[in-house]
């Protein structure tokens, strides 16, 4: 890890594969269709992992994104972001090349839509299953019935289903409430493609979020998950139980730059722009940027008393540092920080480097 | 700003000549050297800006950021970051083509620098004069001597002077304290620097930091100051009275993707990838990520009753809309947001409209 110099996304690829192959392989024996979602990674080289493991339908948050992925080969994209009217030119430029998915969250984005569309699409429409970010309440079947009949005047889009995404599944205590959180959304999210497969048949139920997909194993009235976070996991969704330490399948390399042992405290080289100021609350309530870890070889692996990130400024993080680790941590040495937020820290840093072949990904 | 069709910076290059003028004068006015941080901006064009100005020496926090605006001509460039060993390569690349300018914050980092630097740099050593990030306290005059003879056993390191940036002057709640710190800061950064002249004749005393550049008007003791963030400003600076609303020089786009009366929220393209998650505490408590600005002509306004972002996932930001607004504000319109801290945003972004000329800046 010499080349390593300032900080990089560090990625184990046996670790992604087994999560990969993991959720795949439940999506496979519960019956449900499995579109990842990649902005966790965005990466081409990462994506290519989940193609190798049968994945053929991905999702993505942004248009940008889409043309990334589908200048990769990928030919079944949804972009589950509420359809933004100022895109329609990008819109057009991409639906010609792959079958594109758009997602509908307010009816009055359809009248731009419907004008400015050249090719045939999918849509989606939204579902608010509780986390009140945006999308239709489940008993708002007739401002969707309405919105139906609207966008079926025009042949270019084609209705494929409703989506759901428990976000409120980030913000929980207890696997209880994930799981609650899960039934009832679910459940709405059934029902409503229930009542609407009747004049439009064939349209599915598509249900994402890690921690539901990671917990749950029957993902009853669900035709299809939309996980993304899970193929590195990072410290927020082990805290949520999402996962064990040792799924987490990504660090972001941090080098050593100072040690100030009046306080003993050192500071590395990996700050807001690596990191992003992502952070969460500890038992004790303290507020932490990430945990930090040490290289063995070709891994990584946790301070048995463990250390997180207690500052963070736009380029510092900084540990304070147990009196027993004092003597083994050198300004120069690399240590690795177990991000908040997985997703955020990758889109900072986009670069990743690969632990057990020693090579930085194309 | 038709051609604005997702996030980007916007920023009014009136404005932000006037910040930088005004900086300028007041350094000139007060006999200290200008030496702005550019990590705040991160363009060459803006960077121009500056040059225009006559700003000659510029500070960055990173070797890429050297080497990009070293790129654009500038030739006394300050890395304000501890030196980081594993980037040697980096500075013996960039050390014969510029004045490259590195910090010792801890002596550890000497033997490598000594043993592989192959070109002359100037360094400064970091005072930490309060904020317990990284740095010598003042009174560490042994080791602060310790140091500085052993880099003079290599003539490759020119010593420069002593460097402190008051990062707590970031976390007050009123003017009298960002005044007490800076009385403090400068006071021991000025007997330090001192106090080592007798011996390193020709050193100086740099200063940097927003809040307290912004605030002060007399810069005794201090040779040159840093500050960075005041070509933008943003919310966190309005709101520690470093500036008026109408100094803020930078807002991001933020197209409305939906709508949601139920609860009277609006849901931006705008959110932690654009903005970055740092916050700031309204008087009430209340947890913000940006406030919401709209449009007019080559100029944006604040509502006349703010509105801020409540909250704000990857790529969502989401505020609740004042029932005299509603009716207002439409999907497919373009919002702007002030950011509560412009340096990530722009970290995030990169991209810059002007508002006045109508183009993108290249």
């Amino acid at each position: 890890m010499d080349d390593i110099s300032s900080p990089v996304l560090v990625v184990d690829e046996d670790k992604c594969r087994r999560n990969i192959r993991h959720m795949a392989e439940k999506a496979a024996k519960t019956g449900v269709g499995f579109r990842p979602h990649f902005k966790t990674h965005q990466s081409q080289a990462i994506g290519r992992w989940f193609r190798e493991a049968g994945v053929e339908k991905i999702t993505v948050s942004s248009f940008s994104m889409a043309a990334y992925f589908a200048a990769d080969g990928w030919k079944d994209i949804m972009v589950a972001f509420p359809v933004n009217i100022r895109e329609t030119d990008r819109i057009n430029q991409l639906a010609p090349t792959i079958r594109l998915g758009i997602l509908l969250a307010d009816e009055d984005a359809l009248p731009a839509l419907q004008q400015e569309l050249k090719h045939p699409v999918d849509f989606y429409v939204k579902l608010d299953v509780g986390s009140h970010r945006t999308g239709y309440y489940f008993d708002e079947t007739d401002r969707i019935a309405q919105l139906l009949s609207l966008a079926a005047q025009n042949p270019l889009l084609h209705f494929y289903g409703f989506v759901a995404h428990a976000g409120h599944a980030y913000h929980t205590q207890s696997l209880n409430e994930v799981h609650k959180i899960f039934r009832k959304g679910t459940e709405q999210l059934a029902q409503v493609t229930a009542q609407f497969k009747k004049q439009y048949p064939g349209i599915i139920a598509s249900w994402g979020d890690t921690p539901t997909c990671s917990l749950e194993s029957d993902f009853e009235g669900v035709d299809e998950i939309r996980p993304g976070n899970f193929v590195f996991y990072d410290l927020m969704q082990y805290h949520l139980a999402s996962c064990d330490l040792e799924h987490i399948a990504m660090v972001v390399a941090a080098p050593v730059v100072a040690r100030h042992k009046q306080r003993n405290e050192i500071v590395l080289y990996a700050g807001a722009v690596h990191l992003s100021k992502d952070s969460i609350l500890l038992s004790d309530n303290e507020k932490v940027y990430g945990e930090v870890v040490r290289f063995t070889g070709k891994r990584w692996e946790p301070f048995s008393k463990p250390v997180y990130i207690d500052r963070l400024s736009q380029e510092h993080g900084i540990f304070f540092c147990p009196e027993e680790y004092w003597d083994q941590i050198m300004v120069g040495d690399l240590l690795g920080v177990i991000p908040v937020h997985s997703c955020l820290a990758a889109d900072l840093l986009r670069r990743y480097y690969e632990i057990n072949e020693g090579v930085f990904l194309p």
